[in-house]
């Protein structure tokens, strides 16, 4: 009974997920789906990439929050169109609530809509929100042990950026361990290795979501 | 709709939540449910407090994964029966799930059965497995804003655990916003600040753990 009623609510999501791509494409916005466990730096990620990139694209942010607008209040110094998304309690954002805030963007002034899904690895890897790709953000203090563990997430993304590189000398994490780990799951995938706190690594993330864009 | 589904699932859940917790009050084993993000360390806090407690009590793990037996691996030294549950992509553990591998401990010499939930700040707080309280672990390299931003589960927990706090000075961490952070969400709530790799602020945990055992 329950594969029935997770498999009807994700037929409705995915419904919805089609007309918001169909929208964002006729209004050519590139829409960025960034997925990671709590505390990950995603809302970090995004101050970096204002900051760099915000003066040659029109960037707007949807942020994700069961609760409180503790990541929206970051961005507002970057003077970008935000719309937060309380979900109350709830573990993922879907297609139905990014629908419903879309008509707070001016669609036709922007080129970029980054989304900053709720802090979780598992769940809002199951939804498509209308999104062009997935982002999975993993920090080196969770462990070099994630892919394998979380696969869903990183088979479904189209980049996975490893961030807090400047803390592996205090941990004993194995980037080789976790570069092995990440190609079993996905092989082509490319991997960034970052931090977004020193600014370490983060020229290539911006080549690369440029040209995506 | 969908409150109504839920609903369901919560009320099935209980029932057999219920159940589990009776038979363990008769057993008179002490079952503690431990919630974490992804890589904050309950793994690693099993493994220090089996060291340490292994002797005095008959304990036994149940480790919950989405995928793989890797935790258990990592607990195989300690001679405990252990008992993975893999979810296949389930984002927690439930109660009917914990019911069928109850069967595979003898709970007549068992003291305490420490449950690793799958790692998510989320979804497991919402689902009682019928545990005698729950346990959350976060890591300081999370962030300090954690309480306010996924509040349930430290509503929901006894006893909050800050692991990871020998990374303090490579981050920005606040301890002082993170105590007054998880104050407002639960006043009373006993908090130990830990490092579990480094075997530090742990001796009050321990003694924490068999006052309750």
């Amino acid at each position: 009974m329950e594969i029935k009623i997770m498999k009807n609510i994700l037929d409705r999501n995915q419904n919805k997920a089609n007309e918001v791509r169909n929208l964002l494409l006729l209004k050519k916005v590139l829409m960025v789906n960034i997925i990671s466990s709590p505390g990950a730096g995603k809302t970090t990620l995004l101050e970096r990439t204002c900051e760099t990139l915000g003066e040659k694209f029109r960037i707007g942010v949807i942020e994700g929050d069961i609760t409180t607008d503790r990541d929206a209040q970051r961005l507002k110094k970057y003077n970008i169109p935000i719309v937060v998304i309380n979900t109350e309690g709830g573990c993922h954002l879907d297609s139905h609530s990014i629908s419903k805030v879309l008509d707070s963007f001016d669609l036709d002034n922007l080129d970029v809509l980054f989304v900053e899904n709720v802090g979780n690895l598992i769940c809002p890897a199951q939804f498509d929100l209308g999104e062009d790709f997935k982002i999975a953000l993993v920090s080196t203090t969770e462990g070099d042990d994630k892919p394998g563990k979380y696969p869903m997430l990183f088979r479904e993304a189209k980049a996975v950026l490893l961030n807090k590189t400047d803390l592996i000398p205090y941990t004993n994490f194995k980037i080789d361990f976790f570069r092995d780990d990440l190609q079993k799951i996905n092989a082509q995938i490319p991997l960034f290795e970052i931090s977004c706190t020193k600014g370490q690594g983060l020229s290539e993330w911006y080549m690369w979501i440029e040209e995506q864009i």
